[in-house]
């Protein structure tokens, strides 16, 4: 028998032999995810040449980034977001017909069961931040509006966190609501102007970034769910594009289609009837949704 | 400014969108390694077109695999052993010139301090075991001995085990042993016929393998670091050609060159000089170092 036939290894044919031995794995798509795995790995440890310290280092920065994670931490999410493969995933699981909306990323800090509130509500809660008013439609690739369709909103505050990072320092469910599409497909609501926020940079993942002279800062957007019988459900946010960092996400969650206009309103009268106290700012937005294809 | 100008993500671009952020690393070799790294994983998610649960099982895995390490135990280590990679980045940093013995991957088991025995001393402490009589010659490439050479060998007992996995159950340092050659290059010492065992597979890496079909064992070996001024160091095995899993090491550690000849003797007075009760197996291996090339 050659070397090849009795499956020894060697730098020529370590892919072959170390997929060859996954003949009888237990699912057919496992064996072609672990082909393709073993085959990028070692074509980037052939191309690298990494030496055994580098190797070493690379085994404990993925250790560490394990170790990290607790119930209320992801750090491995953080790498995977960072390097853009979150947003691969996403891309590739919601390619969308044309005229629909984008995705982006859902991110960790969507809560199931925020308050379903009637158009129009304040979902700040605690009088913080500048005032802003948001409203478009949810329509088709037709451009006709969807009735009975559900807007999931949630952002950071004017500081940049969520009210799950500052429990007892910001109210429970501020800055997030639920509302519900009339037959005009129109949504309108009142929040705050959010800001810009690090992700978690204290990590293994920080100190990639840092070590790559990239800085972890995410623009400020809104994050939207929306829901409709018969459409795919599309999970998103829209974009501030005058946001300091709108052009480098640390997530690589940005997508042109996703940049909204916020435009800064002096109109007494207009203030005075959505029960603001001055100067505020308006955001118009409409979503299309894709039927659903299954 | 085009999408692409403004950094944005797409499918098409997102290999060059993420690794243009890092014209500022610390490194160039930083850099150079990432962008191998974030092209092959981003090829491997665009050919595999993961699900988001997929996404998340790999997630998950990983976070698993590092909150399983420990400062006894390295599952990262395992699972860059079980896909071939440990072998990989050992072939890359021990390419050797022809007529150089082989090196293979150095494993967990290995002590700084084992005890500098006399030639033929008998490494195993406990008298279990099938009587081994290992001999052979450390040379250069031209085939003439090297003097001083040191060899530093260990393995485990009969029954798949070394010493520091058996701490009260077998003696300290058994079956572990540093010899130093004289001026024919020549070594010999006594221990016992060594066994295969499984790597750990109570965790991430075995349930990888239960579920590719694998089995986690490693064919019988002895292991040796052999150290000689002017020489490059060399780690590496020496198997037993007739194990059952010769041909499948879990850890793709054998090369056709580390194949020793385990032979049965049954000669009564080559035993008797040996201080054997009765049969016994004799390796006979030499060694070829490489000179220095530093």
């Amino acid at each position: 028998m050659e070397a090849h036939e009795k499956g020894f290894f060697t730098e020529a044919n370590s892919v072959e032999v170390v997929t060859g031995r996954n003949r009888n794995a237990s699912s057919e798509r496992l064996k072609a995810v672990m082909e393709v795995i073993t085959r990028k790995l070692h074509e980037a440890v052939k191309e690298i040449e990494p030496t055994q310290d580098e190797w070493f280092d690379a085994i404990l920065f993925l250790t560490r980034t394990g170790q990290l994670s607790t119930e209320w931490r992801q750090e491995f999410i953080l790498l995977s977001d960072v390097l853009g493969v979150s947003m691969l995933v996403d891309a590739i699981n919601n390619r969308k017909p044309s005229g629909a909306s984008e995705s982006t990323v859902l991110g960790p800090f969507h809560i199931a069961d925020a308050p379903e509130l009637p158009m129009g509500a304040n979902i700040c809660l605690d009088q913080k931040g500048e005032d802003m008013f948001i409203h478009g439609r949810i329509l088709d690739t037709e451009g006709k509006p969807i009735a009975n369709a559900v807007l999931d909103v949630w952002q950071a505050n004017d500081e940049g966190f969520y009210d799950v990072q500052q429990k007892g320092i910001q109210p429970d469910f501020n800055l997030r609501g639920v509302f519900r599409t009339g037959a005009d497909g129109r949504y309108w609501f009142r929040a705050v102007k959010p800001k810009f926020y690090p992700i978690p940079d204290d990590g293994t993942v920080g100190k990639l970034l840092h070590a790559l002279g990239r800085h972890p800062y995410r623009p400020a957007h809104l994050h939207y769910i929306l829901k409709a019988d018969g459409f795919e459900t599309l999970t998103t946010h829209i974009f501030d594009p005058d946001d300091p960092y709108i052009n480098s996400d640390a997530v690589f969650g940005v997508k042109e289609s996703l940049l909204a206009e916020f435009r800064r309103i002096d109109d007494p009268g207009r203030a005075e009837s959505l029960e603001f106290g001055g100067p505020f700012w308006e955001v118009e937005h409409d979503f299309v949704l894709a039927r659903d294809r299954k």
